[in-house]
């Protein structure tokens, strides 16, 4: 049983919730799994200089890559490159999803990066209970949601599994031909149906697009590191001759850990989990409520021993994305751990920070035409749709 | 080794090709076995009665059926009805493909049926060693030998699984979400890549779109035999409310013999064949060196013994489809039984009626004009894309 910690603790108030669960190391066994056994190396110093600035990539949330330097290179040189980081819509979005569009936004920002948003609207169908009715209608919520974001159109595109068919699907059976059911049990064990037995092809589809459409050029794909084996999938059917395209690179990123402890925020299950249309108020509930903390059972204990901020979700949130300076973030993470902020002193600065961040995002959001009216712009034109399949080898019929 | 037969045989020269292969009548196992262990019904006389007039059914070429009368009461009636018979462009169409082609023009002019002709262009990629380059053409080849059989426009849709993939692929998401890979493996065995194992998803997609497109109606699918494993697999998932659709039926037919004997003619075996696009002469030099006989080796032994029809191929071409007249054929069948008509004149008799039949087909397809121009009005329409798209459940975006 979880006690639900207050804002502002007394001794008879816990500060922390005294939640029995435990921080799930078994996900660091798991980061470090990729660059032991899968061949991923660890982001360098030098990489980080290069790479564009935003607090999870400078603070190493994205800890991981495959082939950076090589996109590096083209972004540095003012070659073509492009991001490729998708959306389930399985759900409404939530701060764990956000944080890979707004660090491909950055990419665009920095350095001029293609950036490819396909929504996997298939596979929620096939992998999930829900029916394509309540899938379409996260779909068009989650697109406002990207649209919020803020890129730019003109090197945006955005993909839709179902609504994109006539370009995903016959590009999907050109690598399906060279990917065994063994190939896709082994990367993702035993599939429940053939819908998503095929669908490694259908996201290999997607990150080699980029290429498809607009010739070779490093792809990178900021991803967390559990979607690695979907990259590594995809640079195996990239390689050899079937295709005018590369092996897309990798930046592998830890989760943001759920509000109620370490582990991945799912839009799914039942986890608390602050969604991007939440108000002020509603985030500083969730947080007060559910936000799993590292601090001590009493004021006492916690002014006597301090925090541990390396299991406190809020001051993660704070670490992962919302607060971008590093001098005011170590200022708080010292003071947490020396006793002198409690938890629910913490809690309130990511509530204000969150709230801040939501609200930027929120107006965005309100400021959009209809989607009818604004997603045109992103989707592919006929002559990219024709451009795709015919790199792909599709004959044009008639 | 295969003595070539002659078309004027003499005591030196043989009138029976000399091959040492016996029909293989495992396949009249197989045949059976759909009746006694798999549901299929045999064609009552009634049907016989009810069903257009054509050869092969007359002479129950289709000999088993499932759901038979449900179509026939729609088509006797005046509802809707739906005929679908697929083309799987892997090669230059031969006789054996056009049978069924014609059955389902047949089936068009007696009672107005709706003809669905998909193309399976996919799963040839998927499943035999030719690019899509060598697919495309032979599609584009294909086509013109499906429009040149003559069907209405108006009731004719002619689907290509790549080039309307934008209808075919949601739709078959919603089908493959409740196909295991082990009742694929089932039905049809180890699946090479998850291409083919997703394809029997596109290929009940192709039996139910009648009536995805149109509504609720009885749709038969006139197929060979072997093919029955697609029909059961699309009628299980039509089986229940996910979708709004019945369980597709069938009419189940023998093959077609190859030219050098019992057994499926193919288009991708080395096989000889007659092709669609075969002039007189090249038909009767492949007849006369290939055709499989029942002659005996001399035609002393012919005139004693006499020949015997059953596993003559030129009889059986004769019988399924290019000798319309009963009482001719039954004349044929008697003179060769009793040795008066001799392997080299039947085969000759089976020259001269295939030779026409082509002919006749050959001049409607050189009176087409550009696939371009031809095939638009047999595509599927905007609206017919939506409501098939709309009856599976597949969301608009946005």
């Amino acid at each position: 049983m979880t006690r639900n910690p207050e804002t502002t603790p007394t001794a008879e108030q816990p500060i922390a919730s005294a939640a029995t669960r435990t921080p799930d190391t078994a996900s660091e066994d798991e980061y470090a799994k990729l660059i032991e056994q899968f061949g991923a190396e660890p982001v360098t110093d030098d990489q980080l200089d290069r790479l564009p600035d935003h607090p999870a990539i400078r603070r190493r949330t994205f800890y991981a890559g495959r082939d950076v330097d090589r996109y590096l290179d083209a972004a540095e040189s003012g070659e073509p490159h492009a991001i490729v980081t998708g959306v389930g819509p399985s759900g409404p979005l939530h701060l764990g999803h956000v944080l890979p569009l707004y660090v491909a936004k950055r990419f665009q920002d920095e350095t001029g990066a293609t950036v490819y948003l396909p929504f996997s609207d298939d596979e929620k169908l096939l992998s999930r209970d829900l029916s394509f009715e309540e899938i379409g209608e996260y779909t068009r919520e989650n697109l406002r949601d990207v649209l919020a974001v803020g890129f730019d159109p003109d090197r945006t595109r955005i993909v839709i599994d179902t609504a994109d068919a006539d370009v995903i699907y016959p590009v999907a059976v050109t690598l399906a031909e060279r990917l065994t059911p063994a190939t896709v049990d082994a990367a993702y064990g035993e599939q429940a149906n053939v819908g998503t037995a095929f669908y490694p092809a259908v996201q290999s589809t997607h990150l080699l697009l980029p290429q498809l459409v607009s010739g070779h050029q490093p792809t990178l794909v900021p991803i967390a590191a559990d979607q690695d084996p979907h990259v590594r999938v995809a640079r195996d059917l990239a390689d050899g001759e079937a295709l005018p395209v590369d092996k897309p690179g990798a930046l592998l990123g830890r989760f943001l850990p759920g509000l109620d402890g370490p582990g991945k925020m799912s839009s799914s299950d039942d986890a608390p989990t602050i969604s991007l249309t939440d108000d002020r108020e509603t985030v500083a509930e969730t947080v007060r409520e559910h936000a799993y903390t590292g601090g001590r059972v009493t004021i006492e204990e916690h002014r006597d021993r301090g925090g541990d901020p390396a299991v406190d979700v809020p001051f993660q949130y704070l670490r992962y994305l919302f607060e971008p300076d590093d001098d005011e973030l170590t200022r708080i993470e010292h003071a947490y751990r020396d006793g002198d902020l409690l938890s629910g002193e913490l809690k309130e600065l990511a509530i204000g920070r969150i709230g801040d961040f939501l609200e930027s995002h929120q107006h965005r959001r309100e400021g959009l035409g209809s989607l009818a009216d604004e997603l045109p712009q992103y989707q592919l034109t006929a002559t990219e749709r024709r451009r795709a399949l015919d790199a792909a080898g599709v004959p044009t019929v008639p």
